[in-house]
């Protein structure tokens, strides 16, 4: 059962891999018979990478292959610094911009008081026209006087460098998987309760002062994350090392524990 | 619209940090009132809460703090290689092990021909006995010629380093979200369309050769993975480094590109 399903899924991903994006695949039917399974078992499958964005549907029309991800990597091997990298135009539009009280939760994530005010801005992101992430980010009022919705669309970091003189440095970011409810679904135009990765960021400038409180919700649909391990601190290739460090670290690392 | 869902989703997890996993949380007709919500709107906040694990709802008994998120940590500062950290008794149940032909698919991965043989294991993996992930392990036949379900289950990594002389030393793994099928669902003991988090790794050894292709499915309500980002190349607090780095690199980094 899990094999034949695993087997359905590789075939499919073998008929993607041989096509580029937008080029139709057989029809159901004919997947079907070339599979030997019935249409439930064939349906889940592409269920499955519809939902992962690997396949589109278009009805009355058949099924196709989605467009590529964006592709968002980091970089986690030993002298290169955490920074990614990602393709197409980023644009962002403010959907809202608010003065607030902090309240208890974001004023001890930003070490200030929960009667200080914050911004709280409701920021959406696009990849070259398209929807692809939602984000609230909450930044102490007294750090941005006077910030218009114009400085969240143009580049805020930039201007936090630029107008403030203010260095984001650091930063802490949790990742979790999650589902899209109606309104943020509606916003990404995307079907309700369609998978999307939450990111959870503080960031920090270079004297350890708290600048923003970001949480953002990714399409996973157009949305995924590429690292590269490595086990080794020493040079890549050196087998004394490789092996010390592996026996040392118990071999695990990011994603297995094995 | 958008600020009420945030005022009310705020104020649960404000209760939620004052109290401590398993702890029971104020009504749903409480909450209605202290906040000036409907019963919808509360729902749909408690609904997000539960299903990215922060709350568990008990039919006729009430809602409760969840318990902690096992949190997988990606060191990604400059200096520290990319080796995580996780805790927790972490054991294995192999499912199925089977030998089957690569396909072309998986062959190109491992850079086997597409009708070499290849061990497909099929694994789930626990925390202090609760199931965390299911896998799916593809690893070159020839590699482990009579492996069995005990070596993967007493750990892979040590099996292939102390049996076999080969060394994982490399990886390219991406992360995206999904959602769950019956079945995924049914052996990680989560309702249906749980959110998830899909791993996609290649190991390679030290001399860049594939020995294995894993996918894994990570429960998306009891593990996250938390990164430390930096965008500094030098030493952390020297704002000549921060400011030439952070201009060269347009102050771009993981999860965001502003």
């Amino acid at each position: 059962m899990e094999l034949k399903r695993e087997r359905v899924r590789e075939h499919l991903l073998t008929v993607i891999d041989s096509r580029r994006p937008g080029d139709a695949i057989p029809s159901e039917r004919t997947l079907c018979a070339t599979l030997g399974v019935s249409r439930p078992t064939l349906r889940a499958a592409v269920d499955e990478l519809v939902a992962t964005g690997l396949l589109v549907r278009e009805h009355g029309r058949g099924m196709f292959v989605a467009p590529d991800k964006i592709t968002q990597e980091l970089v986690a091997e030993h002298r290169a610094a955490g920074v990614p990298r990602s393709r197409g135009d980023w644009t962002s539009t403010v959907l809202e911009l608010r003065t607030v009280r902090a309240g208890a939760r974001i004023g001890r994530k930003l070490a200030i008081s929960p009667a200080a005010e914050l911004l709280h801005v409701t920021r959406l992101r696009h990849v070259d026209g398209a929807p692809i992430a939602l984000e609230h980010l909450h930044v102490p009022a007294d750090l941005v006087p006077g910030l218009t919705a114009a400085d969240m669309e143009t580049g805020f970091y930039a201007h936090l460098r630029d107008r403030r003189g203010i260095r984001p440095a650091h930063a802490v970011q949790s990742i979790e998987p999650t589902v899209l409810s109606d309104e943020e679904a509606a916003l990404l135009s995307v079907p309700v309760l369609s998978p999307a990765l939450l990111f959870d960021r503080t960031t920090s400038d270079a004297a350890n002062r708290p600048i923003e409180y970001v949480r953002s919700l990714y399409r996973g649909d157009r949305y995924r994350i590429v690292s590269r391990l490595a086990l080794t601190d020493g040079p890549p290739g050196d087998p004394a090392t490789d092996a010390a460090t592996a026996a040392a670290r118990g071999g695990t690392w990011w994603g297995t524990v094995d």
